[in-house]
């Protein structure tokens, strides 16, 4: 591998020249090992965030991240494979019934996830709030399992993409996170390494989500869609609104109680939508041609569902954790619920304890925001609105306030919204 | 003071906002301390080499540095004051005739000096030839040797500004060098904490220069005259040109050699000019009203040379070291200099041991470039071109070839330019 001087590559970047591929996969490489140093990232960071990327930049970008750490060999595995990645939002559990669904289709669906930090929950921690289970597997546990079962929702080994742990950290505390060749790359390079063969992406647009602007998420969609094609595999995108929480339950255990409904046949209208066009669209991708509706509606998800928690030691008949205190706020006057505002909630959820402010941190696993009401609501004066949901009742006032701004009841219904606002293929 | 969240203060950088003057306090405090870590700062700074910052910002962001140390008070000084500083270049001696002089026109010259790094040489290290001369004085002997002689040149102690000694050393590393707001505040900080009165800033402009372009380095130059008026230093800028190194010798000893050639009443026009013009400046703006020309005729200047390097414990008469290897280098043909590029001469007594590649590295005194031409001298094949010095020979056919294309040699004579480009006061 040709060597740099770390120096001349910011340089390069800063001035706003396209970086050598040579100059890419020494920098990836060398950062890694140590050899640039994190100060020298995070100025490169900044200087790519600020000067942006070449399409060809980025695709280099992460085949070095791949090429930091294993990629796993599915090529064993007899089903076709298909998974799903969220850029996260408030109340998105959707993986939980999504995973089992199109695995009780005929697809096997390997789902590497994470933990939450700050206000939108992370899928791993969800899943631990049921006695028993475990995230991490071993690399043929995993493959055993997608064998068997068809469903694993786990957490990444430390082999994928070990650039992309290492520039993650460094970036959450530079202010670089916002970099669009950088988020790309980061999903990407992980999703690629796991060795699926066929991907949907959800990207959130809203309040609730990291991108805020539709233009922003649509670019960010093209350019992880080009990326798995350019790496042989099928990847569409869907952009779905994220200013409204999905659902009604928003924290762990609540949120699992949710996901557990919708296989069941019931839940709320938006999670079981936006579960069955994910399916849809995941199925088309890996070529099965099965109707996910038909199959949520026969108990054969929820049937998987089961078999899974149990293949990674958890009780799905045990009941789920409950958080000590429970709230209930209720409406002031009669109207109709003209907003409830996904980062409101997000950060209110996040201060009951759902979520955590330091990577350390431990989350509480009962607690967490129940909303009564979704826009559009006709409410009266004490009707329920919400419900907070606490092991610690320091943490309602703060809680409260944030909830109570986000949920906003008026005169007049607000416009009708779209889940599904774009497809990118 | 205000606690932030140093990721906030990067993003508002980032994303174009002027930082507020509490922002700007805390994070070169917190810098300063380490609470602030290095990848964060150079994220920082590369934000701000990238956006920039307003003339108020850069204002706040110097006075933070001078608080992060010590502030030297020169009230107790009788003579008024005046310092200069150089942006730096190659053959660059002036401040060794310029002390003397000035002080023997009546002013006390707090020059705290700096060692080379890279293809300029610093003027620490040229002093540091002269046999038991010493850079580091403690403060009161600084001051009495100010009142005593009027004319001191030594290191900066570790006290002044220590928030500039470490984001200089973290932009050197991460591509950060070149923001007008972070030159401008490292040098004004140290000066203004240095306690002078007047300020004459010679910034160097041209491939020899760290400035290649004269609308930069107009906008570096009224940047700085801002910051000292800010901060009631009489501050005025001279622009002069660093296309060609400065004088004949290019090195340590051999550019102490000539600057006592040119308190002897020789020396080459150009370093002369310079020495004049910036001598005239500093005693305009300290209030003085002397002939710096008539008292450099009169071998007052070369006393106060003499009585200064004394006082450092260095023997003005002891020899000066000499380079073991000479080689003379001569023109092809017959014909006219047409150039002698700074950069590529500053490059080559470099190579020639003159000058480090890390801080730590030792320079050797003897090494360097004797140019025997100057642009438009008339040449005939034979005649020397310039002379190499170096106590290694290895090093003797790299610096061959970087001079040899420094130096050209045509038909046509180079068109006339001047040497002080433009003043800013």
């Amino acid at each position: 591998m040709t060597e740099f001087a770390a120096v001349d590559v910011i340089r390069a970047k800063r001035d706003g020249h396209r970086l050598s591929d040579a100059q890419i996969d020494w920098v990836v490489d060398a950062y890694t090992r140590g050899v640039v140093a994190d100060e020298q990232m995070s100025a490169l960071a900044m200087a790519i965030l600020l000067r942006g990327m070449e399409a060809g930049e980025i695709a280099r970008w992460t085949a070095a991240m791949i090429a930091s750490g294993e990629r796993l060999d599915l090529s064993t595995v007899t089903r076709p494979t298909a998974d799903k990645h969220s850029t996260g939002g408030v109340g998105d559990k959707i993986t939980l019934p999504l995973t089992p669904l199109v695995a009780a289709c005929g697809a096997a669906v390997p789902q590497l996830s994470g933990r939450g930090l700050g206000h939108t929950g992370g899928t791993l921690d969800k899943l631990e709030s049921i006695p028993g289970w475990r995230a991490s597997l071993a690399n043929d546990e995993f493959k055993r399992q997608l064998d068997d079962v068809g469903a694993v929702i786990c957490a990444a080994g430390e082999g994928l993409a070990p650039a992309d742990r290492k520039l993650y950290a460094l970036r959450d505390v530079t202010g670089t996170v916002e970099a669009i060749p950088l988020i790309a790359s980061s999903i990407m390079s992980k999703k690629i390494a796991e060795g699926t063969g066929a991907l949907v992406l959800d990207v959130k647009v809203g309040s609730g989500a990291f991108m805020k602007d539709l233009t922003a998420a649509r670019e960010l969609a093209a350019t992880m869609v080009q990326l798995g094609k350019d790496s042989g595999v099928t990847t569409i995108a869907l952009l779905t609104d994220m200013n409204t929480p999905l659902g009604l339950a928003v924290g762990n255990a609540v949120e699992v109680a949710e996901s557990v409904e919708v296989l069941a046949g019931g839940g709320p209208a938006d999670v079981v939508e936006l579960t069955l066009a994910l399916a849809r669209e995941m199925l088309a991708a890996a070529g099965l041609d099965a109707d996910p509706a038909q199959v949520l509606a026969s108990g054969a998800a929820m049937d998987t569902w089961r078999r899974m928690i149990r293949a990674q030691g958890g009780d799905p008949n045990a009941p789920l954790p409950v958080a000590r205190e429970t709230e209930v706020v209720r409406a002031a006057a009669d109207g109709v619920v003209t907003a409830v505002d996904a980062y409101g909630i997000g950060v209110a959820a996040w201060r009951l304890g759902a979520g955590r402010a330091r990577k350390e941190d431990p989350v509480s696993f009962g607690a967490g925001v129940v909303l009564k009401v979704k826009p559009g609501d006709p409410v009266r004066a004490g009707d329920a609105l919400f419900e907070l949901r606490t092991d610690d009742p320091a943490r309602l006032a703060p809680a409260r306030e944030t909830a109570a701004q986000a949920v906003t009841v008026g005169d007049a219904p607000p416009a009708l919204t779209q889940l599904v606002l774009d497809r990118i293929a």
